[in-house]
């Protein structure tokens, strides 16, 4: 996996290949290194500069920054990578994921809002994220102030993800450092930029897509007339998402963008199980199959065996269970379940169950 | 058409002739005195008892009373009968109004909420009334305490209609007296029951179908769940006309009936823009001819002097506004012109014009 890797992050990184570019490289050429060794002639081609693409050495020290930061990727249509958010046009090629990678199969729904909001609306929004959880979903949103912040500490306890603007060892605000290592620890949280980048307001609006798409619905909890977390209201609802909005009176200038939205469609709701039983539609495609955007035949058995070594822990999980969430087939899982079990790795319990023999 | 008047009262008020079916008889047979003639036949065709039919002598001495008051009476499908409540399969088949009765001819919306609304909420629909009627529409209300007097009130320079579940007498609750005698002086009060009648809960949703029935659209102020108000809303929807709701934080248990009501499909309104963009579909209906329910060759001479005497005052006005407002035919309504001229009661101005010689 290390090359395919090292391959799709120079593609990433190299200026002038976007997220729909990296794509569009990808279906026509049907590998990174394929790719990356049709660049400078379709460049060329095109009439243009032969592009600066991103150095091996710089993709190799941003790989092992991210190791060193007990951080993992995920690479688009493959393994863990959200379902939902590989649907996006723009979806991002890689994330950089630090924290408990299970709550990628959960079912997902972003709480979004001010970060001014007001004392009853972050009130709000953290029972709303607490009951959310009850209900088995997980809670996801940007590590803002406000709303979002209000959203993390409600899931806290059952799952929750912070998408982060910056590098996923940024914090942002300073004043969050201490709720983002609570999610390292007990959540998840993801960046698209590489370590250490400080974000810059152009970031927010691609944080603002990887929560929109990797929900089932975003609820938006009092929000600004033109503010980011209406951004986000359109992306989900340009991605077919649910877009729930949490009421106001009109006496009241901060429920005026949800006000607006619930005028523009989005569906009013007032408490969790009104957002339950507006996602529960969705249920089935978060763990449908993985989207067919990248062919999945590109998955070797290098790849097979990280994607299952990521999924494993010290607790048994039903090999099925492996099979379904790493998108890979039954007899690659079986064959990287095997190299382990060679290595000492592994260990098989009743019921067809397996863990990791801890370090 | 005192003759008319006195058949069509006497069928009204007899027990077991609801709106519905006083509107089929008037189908079935054409005129109200060939209907009251049939009853009998009918009852006992049907193998029922002949029904008690209220008496002339009653009719008489209702209809003194109502003059006495100084109101006057509106029946269905003539005149000034409200176009829209026209449509209603249980319109009433007779109103008693008394006040301005040229605020008949103006779209009306209704404006309902809790009798126990929030100060802010009542402060909210009397700014909202205010509002409407700048923008040229009738606010149309019950006359109960909390939000419907606080829309009576802040509509009640532009022209106000209050219908009330009892008598067009009768002052329910006591305080709101003064409140329904501002009405007879620079508004309008409407009244389906007898004069004197104290008001029974029974009445509530007859006078509730009235308001929804006669306006474009409800507005829905703060409204508990399973309240009067959102029984009329239900009404509105029936009709097929705009449901409009103010909601509130889902932290305010007021807010319930309205978020409710959103939830269900009723537009959410902010203010009186968006009720006005809402409404303005329907404005054409309000103007548009006398809705086909009841022929109109019924109304004869008598009758297009009556209504055409209604509509005129000392202020003068185009001979097309009264073709127009009256229902009747042009003919009809230049023939009863032609007959208060020769009595000496009419004054012609420039530009086909005319009011009535005060007396």
């Amino acid at each position: 996996m290390i090359e395919d890797l090292v391959d799709r992050l120079r593609l990433v990184r190299s200026p002038g290949i976007g997220p729909v570019t990296y794509r569009q490289l990808i279906a026509r050429f049907g590998t990174p290194d394929a790719a990356l060794a049709a660049v400078p002639d379709l460049a060329r081609r095109g009439g243009g500069k032969v592009p600066a693409l991103r150095s091996r050495d710089d993709a190799e020290r941003e790989i092992a920054k991210v190791e060193k930061l007990g951080a993992k990727w995920l690479a688009l249509g493959q393994g863990l990578y959200p379902r939902l958010l590989a649907e996006l046009e723009d979806a991002p090629p890689l994330l950089i994921v630090k924290g408990d990678l299970k709550l990628l199969d959960k079912q997902a729904v972003a709480i979004v809002g001010a970060r001014n909001a007001s004392a009853a609306a972050c009130r709000f929004a953290r029972g709303l994220a607490h009951d959310l959880g009850q209900n088995d979903l997980a809670v996801v949103s940007g590590l803002a102030r406000g709303i979002d912040s209000a959203a993390h500490d409600g899931a806290l306890e059952t799952g929750t993800v912070g998408v982060v603007a910056g590098g996923v060892d940024v914090f942002y605000p300073p004043e969050n450092e201490r709720r983002q290592k609570a999610l390292y620890e007990r959540g998840l949280v993801i960046a698209e930029m590489p370590p250490g980048t400080e974000p810059r307001a152009r970031h927010f609006p691609y944080r603002n897509r990887i929560i929109a798409g990797m929900a089932s619905g975003t609820v938006v909890v009092e929000a600004a007339p033109r503010s980011g977390s209406l951004i986000t209201a359109r992306l989900a609802a340009e991605a077919g998402r649910e877009v729930l909005a949490v009421p106001g009176s009109p006496l009241d200038p901060r429920a005026q963008g949800c006000n607006q939205l619930i005028r523009d469609g989005a569906t009013l709701i007032q408490d969790a199980a009104e957002v339950v039983e507006a996602l529960r539609p969705m249920q089935s495609l978060v763990r449908s199959e993985p989207t067919p955007y990248e062919p999945f035949e590109h998955m070797n058995g290098d790849d097979a065996l990280n994607v299952v070594e990521e999924l494993l822990g010290p607790s048994p999980v039903p090999v099925d269970e492996i099979i379904r969430l790493s998108g890979a087939s039954a007899g690659a899982v079986q064959m990287a379940l095997l190299e382990l079990d060679l290595a000492g790795r592994l260990e098989r319990h009743a019921g067809n169950k397996v863990s990791l023999v801890s370090a």
